[in-house]
């Protein structure tokens, strides 16, 4: 049996988790980090992605600068999105013979200039050969308790919010993939993505469950629906698209919204909020948690998700 | 510049190094963990290793289950070489699109066999698609800091052991390289290694610097000299070979302490003694430390140093 036909990664994933046995493990597979227990106070976040070039990044339209930046970011969100702030990045490679070494010298100066942003150190790594560029990195985080934010902490009659503008990155990419020239900022979405962890201080107070939009937002919205046991109602002409985003859509000839709603990579957060919390908001309200088991796109049952890395590669066809 | 010229993979680590800001992390780039403080009595240790098909594997002499296992044994080693024991891992993956799902159910096993050896949760990952299977883990360890050993605890004078012999891996890869039938229990050294965790009882009380064999004996011996800034002699005859080595050497028509020297993956301990402890070693004396900074084999100096995966594959020449 073939991963697609098994249904994804998802699938995938619930195919291959195990419940830990260490008690100090609060959260393991299923989520965007795993979380233990360090002391009363404090809890560890431990997360790791791999990009894979020709997949999450072409070095026809990356500057090494930019992949560096894009792998911490990505990884950042991650953390973002418990609630927490990271402490140490570990970075493991995969290089082609005959990368240069000034190409690493700038992958590196995106890595650390990220890791500057957000005050860690990188602390440890390996490298080896490998046919395609393969960057994994992983990050561990650091929040208290009170602060930790899971995607099963959503309730009916949440309010979902996206922290910020969707969409864009998707937009930059098919603005690559067309081989259109110009439109730098659309296509700097893609390139240069910022994760929200930067917000979190007026976001933590209000969020129950969270998720980052890696996937895309109907993908995170099943997320949290998934470990929630609840539904939710998406509103489409609610989502806040990315400036840029609806002009590409057009030139192109497709729908802006299904940039943000499968395109993913965008980095933000989706976070559902007690309703009586509405005017605390930072972002823009996109739907509400519902009773059942349903992701609806207004009045229609979602059936498609998101981004998925083993069915779709930027070479193919979205 | 490419990266030999730059002198390989340990000239690009030394290169991208930077020093940690944060006061909690002892030692950061350059060991096989980085080392962190969590309170007086308790330290985290974190590495992570990437082994990528063709490089590390092939999958036509190694089975899932093996791939599963060996992933595993060789990160749990890099904890073992600092004295730890092993708390969490998380998985990250790269997989080709037509990966089967049986394949993956016995890869898993194979890793979750180990994690139960050592004791420890699989507790995170990331799957994404990828030409080849590239496996990255990442291991969080814990030790006291009285256990902790590093590679730059070496003095004048110690006596150099070896937890295990030798030269077995390299052994078996050569019989799959040149396609020789049989010799079974000299490829399962390859295809199945075995790290000393379970031998650290005995070792951490009278080790000093200690580094496991991922490179070869030679480049082990290199690394401790390094960071505790002192020469070695390693004496060629007391070096340890595995069972079938000799005979494997003589097959192909090789030298067998060459294995063991250069070829690396064997992930047994090397660890430096003071005399005085001699008869509480646990393990061969294969050498000493000496003053200066060469490391010299019997008395030629040594200018090769290990298994470089810039330089070499499985499927090129050693």
């Amino acid at each position: 049996m073939k991963l697609p036909e098994l249904g994804g990664e998802f699938a995938f994933i619930d195919r291959i988790a195990r419940q830990p046995k260490n008690k100090n493990v609060l959260k393991g597979i299923g989520d965007d980090c795993a979380v233990v227990q360090i002391n009363d106070n404090k809890l560890h976040l431990y997360t790791v992605d791999m990009l894979v070039e020709g997949n999450h990044f072409s070095t026809d339209y990356f500057t090494p600068y930019n992949i560096g930046i894009k792998a911490m970011e990505s990884n950042v969100s991650d953390i973002a999105s418990m609630g927490g702030k990271v402490l140490y990045g570990l970075v493991s490679l995969a290089l082609p013979d005959d990368i240069s070494v000034e190409f690493l010298d700038e992958f590196y100066r995106g890595m650390y200039d990220a890791a500057k942003r957000y005050s860690f150190d990188i602390i440890g790594g390996d490298t080896t050969g490998g046919d395609r560029m393969t960057v994994s990195i992983t990050l561990v985080g650091e929040v208290s308790p009170s602060c930790l934010r899971l995607r099963s902490m959503a309730e009916v009659g949440d309010l979902i919010v996206a922290s910020g503008a969707l969409g864009g990155s998707m937009a930059g990419l098919r603005l690559f993939q067309k081989n259109i020239k110009g439109c730098q900022e659309v296509k700097r979405y893609h390139t240069t993505p910022e994760c929200s962890m930067n917000r979190l201080d007026k976001i933590v107070p209000i969020a129950k469950a969270m998720a980052d939009v890696s996937d895309g937002l109907a993908s995170e919205v099943r997320n949290i629906c998934k470990e929630s046991n609840v539904g939710a109602k998406i509103i489409k002409n609610k989502i806040p698209l990315c400036d840029g985003v609806q002009e590409t859509a057009e030139l192109i000839g497709e729908d802006p919204y299904d940039y943000a709603l499968f395109g993913g990579e965008d980095f933000k957060l989706i976070y559902t909020v007690a309703p009586e919390n509405k005017n605390k908001i930072t972002g823009t309200v996109v739907g509400e948690i519902i009773a059942g088991k349903d992701v609806m796109l207004d009045d229609k049952k979602l059936n498609k998700f998101g981004w998925n890395h083993f069915t779709a590669t930027i070479k193919g066809t979205i």
